[in-house]
């Protein structure tokens, strides 16, 4: 591309030379004699050095009364400096401030410590700073690997609709948008019945957007918009279920450590916890965590689902993710295909992250037998009209097939060791956040 | 993966062997002593061959009986055959029926010819077709290159909010949501507000997701929903939107051309036309277009926007998509920065499509100065309160910034040579059209 600018991130083809940098002045020290603005442009951050026994004197009192965020383009000869946090640093030539941030209305997101709704409120310069920069990095990184990973395991992708007529896991939840002449139509909350139709016409596929889910939740792993990705494969059991998501998670954690290890500095990440992150992941069936919970002083009891509590006290036994499977089958959705031996149990598996951060993939085998998939719609009574497209699925050339969801989010809380999801995407949308 | 079957799109690796393949039949050509089941199974196509004389008579007789759609598995003797269309053919020595649609309730898509809205009313089951299945996979290359394209050029993806408090353009094309407790949020029309802010952060981004529009129009360009990809640059103008936009939709077609021949030969696809697509692309201003229109019979007026007809006019001028710039301010919305020159031209550019595949790509560079931009709100009687954190990014560190925003179905439908975009999207959303 046509930039007359060399970007931060590629200082190094350019040691030795003159070179003029384009960004925002992220930081500056100062003495009498010497200065050092930070810049940042988006790809990096560099410190710069200008002497004033080596500069105009103008342009040294510029660099010297720089304020925070101004946008700047400083000239000048890039030089190795091992001490350097990104090995470089920039011996100041000359310098053009594009817009300087006036003293008296500074930018509003100091060094100081800002409360959580103040920096939300800004969230659209917050993302500007050092760590919310690293996540963001992070995030990219998540989502480049999940999708390399299904791309160049012979996965297709096909979008499943935002504009859904019915509801696939209840209705309470669920976001309406008045349609056209009074009709409603629901916002997403999963791909998953389509991608049921869309992997018996391409054999692999997933689907990855945005989901939906209007739950009166604050807690600390809850959006009320949220992305999933969500494979589903033909001719498939549990079992592959359980190799492609422990497949997934490994991919996607070695990504994360090759590319992201400065941003992983940035957030203070215990790496030595991801490097864990190996295969072949600790396997237990519901049975077995039921037990372990138990033994740890939970009063669960057999049949209910496991909530927040249970996951994290669950965790706490293994420094991997930990695979649950064979769930009663009251506590699953109706399209669970049953387990052979034990008919009450369904064929479904969730994946626990280590460390705290909960379920983040929930999958399993679907029912493929049309006139059990018809009596469990009976039985949740569901309206049977708004499934004939998916009972067709089973009328037509029915196969085993299985898939799962994982939610972006919390993957990225866990790789990047945050407390809340609300920093993982650019503008969460909350209970109570909307804004900007 | 522990599949005990093999893939057909891997059939080359197994030439000589005895291989199981898992899918559905698509056809079935037989006489009294041998049939041709063609087997699919989401990853190619492939013509079995079964000798009477060869087989058991029950193996024989279960094959020839096979129904359209039935779910099989097929073990056979992998052999090359020139002539067919993969390079193979397989020999079968044994099949196993998983389900066998019932002859007396057939698969409802027969080879005759069915009208559109019963093919919509059945798109879960459409997908499998062979035409429906090239543009699925055409749609999958075009994404992949696209965000290819991005990641490798140093973008970070960064997504846009789907709820967003304000309208970006009009309010009477938006979706509105109930919230919570009587708020009202609205669907996505574009992350560009959003992606200006992520660009003082991250330098160069992209934000790439469904958007919403509520338009009345029928049209064959039209979806409710429908999917963009949007990248924008900090310290760029209009002519990096030029160089980056006509790279992009080079590097689409050449990633189309080299990875899907096979099912741009399904639709039947004129791949001369694609192999033309080179840049640098003819780049007009608005002035010369109004007069190419108005030498082609158009009745155009200096100042008004362009209709469809007008695209596809122009469009016949050229064998490669044209790039048009410098549109009157008054067709453009408030945000553009205005021509140095000529102030009352808005620094605008679109590219519009060879073959009458219309406007693909709209974009610009923005304003960057917060007298005029507070002007330009001010002028559009747009609130100023919702646009006091976008006006926040002229108030701290702003510089020139510009991107542009392609809509992923047009180019679809145009990489396809498709009549109606409704076929790009798996499930197109459209004023009568909600399900399934």
């Amino acid at each position: 591309m046509s930039t007359a600018h060399v970007r931060i991130a590629d200082i190094a083809r350019h040691d030795g030379q003159t070179v003029t940098l384009a960004g925002w002045l992220y930081n500056l020290r100062k003495s009498g004699k010497i200065c050092f603005p930070i810049l940042r442009d988006g790809s990096g951050m560099i410190q710069c050095v200008a002497l004033k026994a080596n500069l105009p004197e103008e342009t040294f009192e510029t660099l010297k009364s720089l304020t925070q965020e101004s946008s700047v383009k400083i000239t000048g000869k890039v030089r190795a400096e091992h001490r350097a946090a990104g090995g470089y640093e920039l011996d100041v030539e000359s310098c053009e401030i594009l817009q300087r941030v006036p003293e008296e209305t500074p930018y509003p997101i100091t060094p100081k410590e800002h409360g959580i709704d103040f920096l939300m409120d800004h969230r659209h310069l917050w993302l500007r700073s050092r760590r919310q920069f690293a996540i963001g990095k992070v995030r990219h990184e998540v989502i480049k690997a999940t999708r390399d990973y299904f791309d160049d395991n012979g996965f297709t992708l096909v979008d499943c609709p935002i504009f859904t007529p019915a509801a696939c896991e209840g209705t309470t939840t669920l976001f309406e948008v008045d349609y056209f002449e009074d009709e409603k139509v629901y916002l997403t909350q999963s791909g998953q019945l389509y991608n049921e139709a869309n992997a018996m016409a391409f054999g692999k596929v997933y689907c990855f957007g945005p989901t939906f889910r209007a739950e009166k939740s604050k807690t600390r792993r809850h959006l009320t918009e949220f992305w999933m990705v969500e494979p589903e494969m033909a001719y498939a059991t549990l079992d592959d279920v359980k190799t492609l998501a422990e497949g997934l998670i490994c991919f996607i954690t070695q990504r994360v450590l090759a590319n992201r290890r400065a941003e992983l500095a940035v957030l203070e990440r215990d790496v030595s916890k991801l490097a864990a992150i190996t295969g072949p992941f600790p396997r237990i069936s519901y049975d077995e965590a039921v037990e372990i919970l138990r033994r740890k002083g939970s009063a669960i009891e057999w049949g209910s689902d496991f909530g927040g509590t249970d996951e994290t006290l669950l965790a706490e036994e293994f420094a991997r993710p930990v695979l649950v499977e064979k769930y009663p089958a009251q506590v699953k959705a109706f399209y669970f295909q049953p387990d052979a031996e034990r008919p009450e149990l369904a064929l479904g598996v969730d994946m626990i992250a280590p460390e705290g951060y909960g379920e983040i993939i929930g999958g399993g085998q679907r029912i493929h037998d049309y006139n059990l998939l018809l009596q469990r719609i009976e039985e949740h009574h569901l309206p049977k009209e708004a499934f004939e497209w998916y009972l067709d699925l089973r009328r037509y050339g029915s196969v085993p097939h299985a898939g799962f969801g994982m939610g972006i989010e919390r993957c990225v809380a866990w790789m990047c060791g945050l407390e809340h999801i609300r920093e993982t995407i650019a503008y969460p949308r909350m209970l109570y956040r909307t804004r900007p």
